[in-house]
């Protein structure tokens, strides 16, 4: 018997296996995600102490009313449930460039015992997919020096120059 | 007759001569920026084509829905009723730094007739004051190695690198 759609069959068991056989999950920030070591990760990115059950929900739901100009994106280790990586992408509404959409990648950190296996790569390229389907023309960020093969790794090349303002 | 609130009453005087005397109205966009040369304005910053009233309606008010969040300055001259420059200041709402707060400062333009005289840095200064007032620790913008001066001057230090992925 002739299978005409075998290719097609055969890919996407390939796709259903590299899921299964995945290490980690890639999926958006939920609210469980509190007690699987989501201040732990950021704390190796930025200084944040843990934050209380309330003031967690309390942010999730502002960016949850953001609806899909916020994403928050985690890796879950499947093995034990743990969060190994983070980042988000902030979609920013403009007027120039005929009302144009911007995407920016934000608070992008990997577990440092998860680091070295294209863990981090793979989280910045679903956030940049996910700014691309919202319509962006560009998605920018702001990063050390060190960081910059990393992210020319991922598809960005070095614009300008980023200055603050601490108060 | 005594007049115990007499500095206080000439404080006002002065605050009010101030803004009469000036040639510059700094406010937040309205709708009617449309027909006094917000495009032309934005067009000296980035591509910008005309917008439609009704592009530019929908816009306004998808950044009207993010109240306090979104803030568009435009500095209008008194003489003419034509606006002079505008800036932006969006709100980041984040989860590290105890859900911490950052003001991202973008497309601030002065126009080419209206520059050396202070405007910009007046205009970047309120709309860095909006950020303060709303709880932010910080506000970053990104910009050409040859405007780092300008921002200098407006209380910013150099800090990292941007970096940008275009669709």
């Amino acid at each position: 018997m002739e299978q005409p759609d075998a290719p097609i069959a055969a890919a996407e068991a390939g796709a259903a296996a590299e899921i299964a056989g995945d290490a980690y999950i890639i999926r958006a920030l939920e609210l469980a995600d509190l007690s699987k070591g989501f201040c732990d990760l950021l704390a190796q990115l930025s200084p944040s102490p843990p934050l209380s059950e309330e003031a967690f929900r309390a942010r999730f739901a502002e960016l949850a009313a953001l609806g899909a100009d916020h994403l928050v994106l985690v890796a879950e280790e499947a093995a034990t449930g743990r969060l190994a990586a983070a980042g988000a992408v902030l979609v920013e509404r403009k007027f120039i460039r005929r009302c144009g959409l911007v995407g920016h990648l934000e608070d992008v950190v990997v577990d440092a015992a998860a680091r070295g296996r294209g863990l981090g790569e793979r989280l910045v390229r679903r956030l940049v997919e996910h700014a691309r389907g919202r319509g962006c023309y560009k998605v920018i960020l702001n990063c050390t020096t060190e960081l910059k093969g990393f992210y020319a790794k991922c598809g960005f090349e070095e614009k300008n120059v980023q200055m603050g303002l601490y108060f």
